[in-house]
Formats: structure tokens, sequence, C-alpha cells
């Protein structure tokens, strides 16, 4: 099945020519934005957390503190909803109403699950590393058994998701288009800078090619 | 008062040095962050919605349609938390464990109101906007009544609020800094592009200096 169904939590009600249930459009999206945000309930009070994570083919995975209480609500099989975004520009309009912003952002709703078993723990955590920056995995010291048991991992079944896109110029009245307001996008990009050294690090370790290169 | 309590749901339990509480570093924060991600709950399930906003004075202020489910259900004055995260760079470790992000990151929690009254309405939405893009509001075209009486906007009292902030190098374990692995800081930044001009858009209305400049 490449497509969510749309009769859920996951139905974009407002603007719905902005919305996609297709899995390619929501996982590209996924496994191009850097964080995501977790929503959970406790005690009927909404919380939002942002964390770093990974898509694991139709799951999304978290790591962190074993006794994190983000991770133990997870792991005890309540609801959560994640949500990513990413900004790509200012939609600067003739008119204050008709200004808005360029984006693609997915919401998806599921339940997690405690990862124990030591082979997709490390599958896990080997798959946020290479979210945030890809090819690190091989080279750096990997986790060690202390590290592991004090490492907590929870996968969440994408039950419901879809993805709301916009993009394009802005859209004015009709009347507005002869006003002498300068209209148009302002893109935005997430941009890296000149890698900064670790003071501690020995000169002779050149940088390697996959951080000169990155970019999102 | 200056300061958040920090008996709260705002209180930070993982890593609590990384925790603020002083409204100059969260409202910081707040301000420079280009959208934030609304927490709420209905019928148990969590949901998280990205959305632009403002602050104005200890209030968050965010509209949208009139009739939409969220604006709706935050002027009910159910409970809501609303969450920005700023990511200033990667922090590549020697090890997988010590890996992380530099970033900032406000959580906050209250309840909202409608804001029916049109001057404090006007307000909110120029708030809203020059949150945006500073200087926009003077020059473009206002609400009309017909666009005012389309608008919702909430204002959502700060009860409680923290901030989380990771900055500075990796911090490895003792033993690996003799690794032969590159290690330090890839700052990222979110960077403006060449402006794009609607097509639309007579050849004589120049660029203005604000957006010219526009940087986050």
């Amino acid at each position: 099945m490449t497509e969510f169904a749309k009769r859920g939590k996951n139905r974009i009600k407002r603007l719905p020519k902005r919305g996609h249930y297709d899995r390619e459009t929501i996982y590209r999206i996924l496994d191009e934005a850097l964080i995501c945000h977790v929503g959970f309930v406790e005690k009927g009070q909404p919380h939002v957390i942002p964390i770093n994570f990974a898509r694991v083919e139709d799951s999304i995975v978290l790591h962190g503190a074993r006794a994190s209480r983000l991770l133990k609500h997870i792991e005890e099989g309540h609801p959560v909803c994640v949500e990513v975004t990413i900004v790509d520009g200012l939609v600067l309009a003739r008119s204050v109403f008709n200004h808005s912003v360029n984006y693609r952002s997915v919401v998806l709703f599921g339940k997690g699950r405690p990862v124990e078993d030591e082979q997709e723990k490390l599958l896990a955590l080997k798959a946020i590393t290479e979210h945030l920056i890809p090819d690190r995995w091989q080279g750096v010291r990997p986790p060690n058994r202390k590290e592991l048991n004090a490492t907590g991992v929870v996968s969440i079944k994408i039950d419901e998701a879809s993805a709301k896109v916009r993009m394009g110029p802005p859209v004015d009245d009709q009347d507005d288009y002869a006003l002498p307001v300068w209209a148009g996008v302002l893109p935005l990009r997430e941009q890296t800078l000149s890698p900064i050294r670790d003071d501690l690090l020995s000169e002779d370790i050149p940088l390697p090619e996959y951080i000169a290169q990155y970019s999102r």
C-alpha cells in the first residue's frame, strides 16, 4: 500500500488541496527534516518535545536516556503524534491577508514499543546517526555495552500520516495586483557554515569529505 | 517577575544544566524562531500542528481561518503546549554515543482565549506579520472587513515555560580523544537565498531594503 487512508485523524480539512497521503511524498519530507516534534498526553495535558529521529521503513525510531520520561511514555504504548516541518520560504503578498509560508510538513500518528533486541537497537541508532549526517556511522566508535544499556530506543509504527505542502508565488486578490508593493518569495534554506574543529583534535586528522560536502 | 517558577510541567528533568527559566532567554528564542509547534489533545489523542506565531508581551498569538479546528480548540480554553526549536549545529563526537545537536528550544504551557477586540486583533496580526519579516506591515494592504471577519486570532497566556540550550564542542569520553576521528561542530543556519520576484510584479517596483537585508 503506497497511500495512507485519509479517513482518519490524518485527514487534512483546512486547505485540502495542500494535502498529500502518498508514502513517497511523506517519507521524503520525513527523511529530509532534521528533527521531529513529538506530541504526547500526560494527565490530560499536551506536551511537545523536539528530538532527533529516523524513519526505518514504516516506523519512526527515537532514542534517549533509558530513564527519560518521553521514552518511558512511548514504551508504554500511549498514542503519540510526530510532526516535522521544513520551511522553504516566506511568501510576500501585496496584502497582509495573503501572506504565507512555503513549507513541507508531515503529521503522523502511531503507538510505540521499546526496542530491546540488540541488533534492531543498533540498526535504529545507526539510522538516527545517519539521518543527522550520512556516512558518519562508519569510522566513529560504536556504542559499547554500558552505553547501549543506558540508551533507550523506541519504535513508533506509522498508523496514519499526511503531508501538507505549499509552494510557489503569492496568490493575491485580483484588485491588489495593481498595488505598488514588492511581492514574491524569499527562499529560506538550512545552510551549513564552515566546520569548527574541536580544539582537542589532532592537527593531522583531515576533514572528511562527507562533512565538507554536507548539505540538507 | 523575570523568571518562570520551575516547579511545574516546565521543569527540565533530563540534563537540567541545559535548562533556563528566565524570560530574557526564553523570549529571545521565541522571537527568533520562525514557526512554532502547537500541541493539543482531542479525545485523548495528541496532535501537533506547525503554525506561524508571534509573542506579544507574555502571550503567544496565533491566527488562522476562523473555522479551523485548532483555533476553535484553543478558543475553548483547553490546555495547549507550544514548542519552538532552533538548530544551531551538529555536534560530531568521536563516539556514536556522544553525538548531539546544538540547539535552543522553548516549551511553554498555557490556555487560550479568542481575540475579538478589533484593535487587539490588528495588533496581533501585525505582530505575526512582523515576526515573519520586520517592516513588512507598513506598505502592504491592511486586512479589510471581510478578511478580518474570516480570520480568527487566539492569544495564549504563557503560564509556564522553560528553555533548553546546548552549545559548544563535543564532549567525549577521556579514552576516545586519542581516536583518529574528526570531531567538532558543523554549524547550521537558516539562510536566505535571492528573492524571487512575482512574475506579475511590475518591473518598476524595486526590492525593498528590509527584504534585501533579511536574515534570521
